[in-house]
């Protein structure tokens, strides 16, 4: 999917919202326990409840490798169904993958190539020839970590040099020169604030994944308030919330309304740009 | 395994050497294509040939994730292999994984609870709790990624803040208080030559996996000059230069030879320390 296209599907649906598929076997409802392929009954439940009211679905990919060949088998499938019942949805793997140049080659011949996804969130902390391997295919997108959502990012993320710019600001500017923002996106967590105003500075058309809405804290108003950009820019994924809005048998009814809360939410913030 | 098993097992076998199990399908031997798994056919066949000349195996995810569900299947019956027939090897699951807490909680529980792996690399980039939910389980390890062997390990790594202290060197002092050198390990490239100097200033217990010696062309003489503590204190990875040394019918003689080959260069080299 192109960039115009995603601005479209955002247009047109009124919505910024992503799904995240991080589907735990541990938490789904019991009664899709008993059936052959638990994980992708839930995930087909979920996506059809919610495929109207979101433009994107991101699997993070560590809840379907602890499930070893099953996992694998869940993820795929899961993949193919978004791809062939709803091809106006932006597939994100969130897999935070990076490796040395013929490694990374590997990974992105995996998702691009035998799950045709759209995007993979990659790793910064390797440099450049980590990440170019992914930004090889057109309409392919690479998400790269800037500033994430957790206490973690505290860490190294903002550590300062001696020009005065921090680590995560360095990875923004650095990695324009590897691609342009029709093929590169960034993960700044919604729980950042005001950052979003100094990440505009360095990125003021780049689309930006953001984590950390619901239950990690972040509030959506503030994001928009100095992360939105004309064209949206902004992708806010939440997943617990909408995921695990109930754990009973009503459970993508559940995930229909707290996405439908979500999305009116949205459609007030996109008023904004018209 | 924990440290002193890893020391002896050094000693015993006169090797610190770790083979990488970078299998790609597109480069093992015409011959194995025609069996049902050749991946794991040829993993058996490489182990075979090498388990009496290295102390680990270092199979990189991103070559069995290209393949999808039979990927995660060769890795399954590769571990299970070495933990069968070779209990003394110390198995590395490359897979520079690290995401927020309770995602790596997932990652930690698929390496060390589902496939017994020794140890898992790990990326940084996320700081403190995307890596220590990989530290709670007893004798198992994460080597984190300090600094890589790639050329983008300039990009970032060697950022040096406002005290003079570089990203890198950061990462191993603060990484020291979430575990001590008996669960945790620092990947540095061995084309960093006397960097290796710096880091023992930091780390001079750790023990360090170095890839890059081979195919990347890193000197192991150098590696060690630099790096080797009075424990060894080095795990040395080989991928492509032991795994392809062949790429005919010979191809698991042609490990052993190359194998052999440096195995011999790390017993001189063990010898300085006794």
């Amino acid at each position: 999917m192109n960039k115009q296209q995603l601005i479209d599907n955002i247009r047109r649906k009124q919505s910024f919202l992503c799904v995240g598929l991080d589907t735990d076997i541990k938490k789904i409802p019991d009664h899709l326990l008993d059936g052959p392929e638990p994980v992708f009954a839930f995930n087909k439940a979920i996506i059809d409840a919610t495929a109207d009211l979101c433009v994107a679905y991101k699997p993070n990919l560590a809840f379907y490798e602890c499930l070893g060949v099953k996992g694998w088998q869940a993820l795929e499938k899961t993949v193919k169904y978004i791809r062939e019942n709803y091809p106006d949805q932006f597939i994100i793997a969130d897999a935070k993958r990076g490796d040395i140049g013929n490694t990374s080659a590997m990974y992105a011949r995996s998702f691009f190539e035998d799950m045709d996804i759209d995007a993979v969130t990659v790793a910064p902390y390797m440099g450049e020839d980590s990440v170019t391997p992914f930004l090889t295919y057109k309409d392919k997108w690479v998400i790269l970590l800037a500033l994430t959502s957790n206490k973690g990012s505290h860490d190294f993320q903002l550590t300062m040099d001696i020009d005065g710019e921090r680590l995560f600001e360095k990875v923004l500017r650095k990695s324009q020169a590897w691609a342009g923002d029709d093929r590169m996106m960034y993960v700044v967590g919604a729980t950042q604030g005001q950052a979003f105003e100094d990440i505009r500075k360095v990125v003021p058309n780049h689309f930006l994944l953001v984590p950390g809405v619901g239950a990690q804290g972040g509030s959506l108003e503030e994001v928009c308030k100095y992360g939105m950009t004309k064209e949206c820019g902004l992708i806010v994924n939440s997943s617990r919330g909408i995921i695990y809005a109930s754990k009973g048998t009503d459970f993508a009814d559940a995930a229909r309304k707290a996405a439908q809360e979500v999305q009116a939410q949205m459609a007030e913030q996109l008023k904004k740009i018209g």
